[in-house]
């Protein structure tokens, strides 16, 4: 069943943890990251500056699932979109914005490096207990 | 921390449910597929043979995590490796081990398509709370 665009941002609003999927040298990887949601695109937090900016500008995607292993239901969505480096000089509102919007400690300095996915196209399944073995 | 490809290994076995990672037109994309572990590759079934197969030489990834959404512990594993459709003409032997060690319905036709992933590198880190949300 696919999800329409809506029902796949009511989805991620309600999670914490997805996927950041790019591409560098060695081939397509992805790592979780904890995330949040806000005015349509997707923010997380970076701890490798030099990373995510050979990144910025590249078309990335974020993946975020919830299945149960037992039963095989759940849904997954994807969004794929261009990666930014958040310039927090210039937006302090958007600071105070994502520290209480994304979990986890505040650090200073390298750490704090935040990354705006936004979105060129979303696309989003549910599963039921027949399909998610054949997913892809 | 990270993990030792042996120990990243140990964990994937212990799983079922991981994130196929390629590239394609549209930049990268993941998808979550129900997957075995097997000599050493992770095999997985598709529904697409035609995208398979659009992928069959390439360079992918494959992500298996598991974070607790509340306290932000967990681990994630990556491989990234060449993708191939296994010939299941030519080896019977392996579709009984793989209908044994892949949950869900046996389905005939175009949905038998599987694919197997021969890793190049395997990575992966033991996160606690603090580390999870600045992982990448």
């Amino acid at each position: 069943v696919e999800l329409s665009p809506e029902e796949c941002f009511e989805l991620l609003s309600g999670h914490t943890v997805g996927r950041f999927v790019y591409v560098n040298d060695a081939g397509p990887a992805a790592v979780p990251v904890n995330y949040a949601v806000g005015d349509g695109d997707v923010v997380f937090r970076s701890e490798d500056g030099a990373k995510i900016e050979a990144l910025s500008g590249a078309i990335v995607a974020f993946e975020v699932d919830h299945i149960d292993e037992a039963d095989h239901s759940g849904w997954s969505v994807l969004i794929r979109g261009s990666a930014e480096l958040i310039d927090l000089e210039r937006v302090p509102e958007v600071i105070r914005r994502l520290e209480t919007a994304v979990p986890g400690p505040w650090k200073s300095g390298i750490h704090n490096r935040w990354v705006r996915i936004s979105p060129i196209a979303v696309t989003g399944r549910r599963l039921d207990a027949f399909a998610v073995d054949v997913l892809f």
